[in-house]
């Protein structure tokens, strides 16, 4: 949920704004028209729909819910793991570190260290994980790719919304003092699209996108270091190496947290 | 025809929406002009024709029918296959799937195993797949390319029908009453074009680039499925690499289909 | 001249659409401004002649007979002299197509060839051909950014004149009812760059840039063919893989039309 | 500080030519609104909020300090440590620099010369380096990013700001006469963004992004020379190839300072 | 100066069908205006100083006169150089042409030569002189960068001016008769940002580019050059390759032109 607190608030900040601003200048009826939200919200909904595959679609919630919502964002943790598993397979063998995988949560680390286990080659478990890395990222892109469409086609919609209003007005123009409240009415749509796309749909897309680096940093830990186990490098060698990858923040949390026990992963979920 | 359904349930919910839109705020007739449709329609279409080879034009409808109105989307199937022509070229020899290939609907599948049972080098076999596959996917990018050009001289084409109106109604501009119904018929140009690009050509474009996207996942399978089979590698790998590119959706969906049989295949087309 | 038809008969249809949609809304006198044009067409050209060193600027209309009104579009020939050499070349020696080569109208290709008749090896052929590719493209690319120029500056200059002519009618506003002539006027050169934009310059770089990758994959099947030459593959194993660059529409013309004969090389060119 | 000059000055210039713009063509008091200036700045820094996971956003003022405002710039004298440590090792022995190198600031520096100490293998190294070259090439790119996206946001909510009050203000016309200074009103708000955007914001996120590519030079120096010191080459060379990094009038500077002393390093932070 | 020619006779060409354009249609004096030009011209200068740190900035005039006010375009020249040491150096040992190599002019092919006179290795060479070709091409970037810069800046500094005048003029608006002269004011700033950027800025920045291009191909002509010195390589060779840079114009030239002494370049620079 952390990962969520920020757009959020930075939303409401945006509309309570937004409100502010329009009810200290007028009235806020004026800026209340469901058929332009519906032209504007459902009509770039149904553009977005269009552009693509309906199963690509279905993915997206998941892929919001496992970035932003509940990401299982154990840097630090992993790179503990991967301490404990190469001191605890230099002294008993790698295959003393097979009952300790069982319950990980992150699949490629656990498919990744079974390799390892198994015997596989070098070569082959490198381009398994690289591959499962590709794979994971191209499913992930949807969500902004899916963000930034919408972001693009809002204010398309809010500006459809406008025509329309602008050429009924015009064709209508009996009473030219008429004109000013059919011109407010029309901009409503430009208003509403620029809002959904610069207030929601662009941010969170780029939030998203950052998001997903940080996963693939994460996938990238754990690349290097179930390759530094399968080469039997020295645990402090690889653990040296991975915490490279944090940031200083998460290098100091990680000295005075708790070290992880193996005989606890047993239990339960990590 | 799965594939269509979503582009077109959104494109129709977008015109719904637009029409509903303009019903419900004046006189649909005043959006119905027939020379703005032909200068906006046509005329972008002209500058369409200028920008590509008439060869590649020619190519376009075939991508779109290839790609979303009757793709073979066979990727459970393809990793089945793989899974049983292992495990019988492992038993038999790799001889004895020739006979199963010669029906089978994607020539680059076929080409590429018969390549195994010709005995040619890894390297030579890998060379020919990834240029089958470069050229597949070259000639797949007319269609998105096209629709996207579209997409961007619709609404161009649709600012020069506004400003023909605009030079026009300007020119003559004895009657000052006139002017509303004169911008009202300008701006006609400008909503086609928009509509053109935002409900039609752009998102189509998308959908169809995402689609091209999966069928080269597809082609992806197939390339490593037959190296793999050069390199005789383990029944059981191979379907386990191959399954890495299914999403868990399909890999559900696999376990719970029947198996394929290489009998009927030499039958009936896949 | 085959490839000029289709941009030709476009940009046709789009002015005939232009001119019709004018006529039938009003005075075509009013379209025409010989001011308006000359600060649109030749101000957009002095800024593109400004954009490119004047040597480069030369090579421009060469770069476009080349590729679009004249080019030795011969992918099918090109593919038959390989098989044709291959033959003979396995037959009586490589030396053997010394003579057959002097004709060729590629360059490319006849330089290649000779490197292989001259027992170069191998890598320096390949760097030679792909620098000679490199060079050739980059040359190529001169006409499609120069017209892409064209098209951005166009518009661009339309606005300018625009600007001019806007400045010069709300400065003299003594009588408010020429305000509608005046701008009239004024709105002809962005009318007018519009139209150079996207019923000219642009439609014809984009068709340009796809009749060079076209090209260039004509220089691909050179690429392929003199290295799989110069390392004495199997005649049908050249054929086969050259082959693979062909459209099925290419294929079927080749399977039907005549063999190619080296004697008759040698008499004209190719 | 230096860095800082040219960016600061810039400013200050832009913003005193656009105060005595305003001033010598009216009141600047109707350029003065709080209400505007709180939309537009603040409601385009809620989107740039929602655009950024919060951690990252707690990095972008440590990157401007880091980069900007206290950069230690320090190539010549990154030249010159290299050359001493060189000539040094290759008098005494690598293991006599080891004590030299325990004040140095440039963490990148001290862990690769470190590692040459400890007689790594090259192509561990090599990895290492690279890897943190790159997470700090990563870690500094949040700020341009962040500057680019407000200096994207404040435009759309300076427009948003003109949509509202132009709603509200053509909603409201009853009296035609007050059109003009509700107008005036609406459009300051884009002033706003515009301003902030093209003298704040995108021109600081290029700047940065400049001094980011310097700080990569010097790391790119650090690069080649731990490699080169782990090679054992000689120490003319070293000097010589790193040299090239320099432009021609840092290596004068270089000349003319005075050489760098190894004692003094161990007393003090370079 | 022949490169100067062209762009500069394009912005007087430019400049002229502008001017000639405003006198055709209005007093020119309307389009003078101080306070207009100040604040577009120097505000976007404000605005790209801004963006760049200064020492960068410093490097613009002199990359504007290496590359196009006086290149020393000698790619022929360059050619036959090589031809020749290539020569020299088969007939008399590579140590023969050290005394012909202290007066080139190009630092980059003198410092070459020396390093195969040296005896270097051929991977020392290949790495230095990229790395010398990757810092002179990311030298040259900075010209064009900041030509591109105030390209975009300057419509932006425009319209700000715009939005200056309108909101002064819409808020002293009363007398409606003067909103003509004021709207006509406003928009003389957007009409010298967009003169600016599209008859000085954007041309020169990509003339400039093109130029750079043209300065890298002489870069490759020199590293393939000194590379095959160093291999030892044929001189008919060398200079068959170095030739495929050339344009057929360059050739013939080649041809013509008298052959290259090195005893002359003993005692001038080249």
């Amino acid at each position: 949920m952390k990962k969520l607190l920020g757009p959020l608030g930075g939303m409401i900040i945006g509309f309570v704004l937004v409100f502010w601003s329009i009810a200290s200048s007028g009235p806020l009826s004026a800026f209340i028209n469901a058929p332009s939200w519906i032209i504007t919200f459902f009509g770039s909904m149904a553009a977005v729909i269009m552009s693509f595959p309906i199963d690509e679609l279905m993915k997206v919630p998941k892929v919001i819910k496992e970035v932003m919502i509940d990401p299982a964002d154990n840097r630090i943790e992993i790179v503990k793991l991967f301490s404990e598993f190469s001191k605890k397979s230099r002294l008993n063998g790698i295959l003393s570190i097979e009952s300790d995988i069982q319950n990980l949560e992150n699949k490629t680390l656990q498919r990744g260290l079974q390799m390892v286990i198994d015997g596989k080659e070098g070569e082959i478990i490198n381009e398994q994980i690289e591959l499962e890395m590709d794979l994971t990222e191209e499913r992930y892109q949807i969500a902004p790719l899916f963000l930034n469409k919408w972001g693009e086609f809002a204010p398309a919609f809010g500006m459809i919304g406008t025509l329309i209003g602008l050429i009924v007005m015009l064709g209508e123009l009996d009473d030219p003092s008429l004109i000013g409240s059919g011109m407010a009415t029309a901009l409503i749509t430009t208003f509403y699209g620029t809002m959904l796309a610069n207030l929601v749909f662009l941010p969170l897309a780029t939030n998203i996108s950052q998001l997903i680096s940080e996963k693939m940093v994460t996938y990238e830990i754990i690349h290097n270091g179930v390759i530094a186990m399968q080469e039997g490098q020295n645990p402090r060698d690889i653990e040296e190496k991975l915490k490279s990858y944090l940031t200083p923040k998460e290098l100091e949390e990680m000295e005075t947290s708790d070290p992880i026990s193996l005989e606890n992963l047993q239990k339960q979920e990590v």
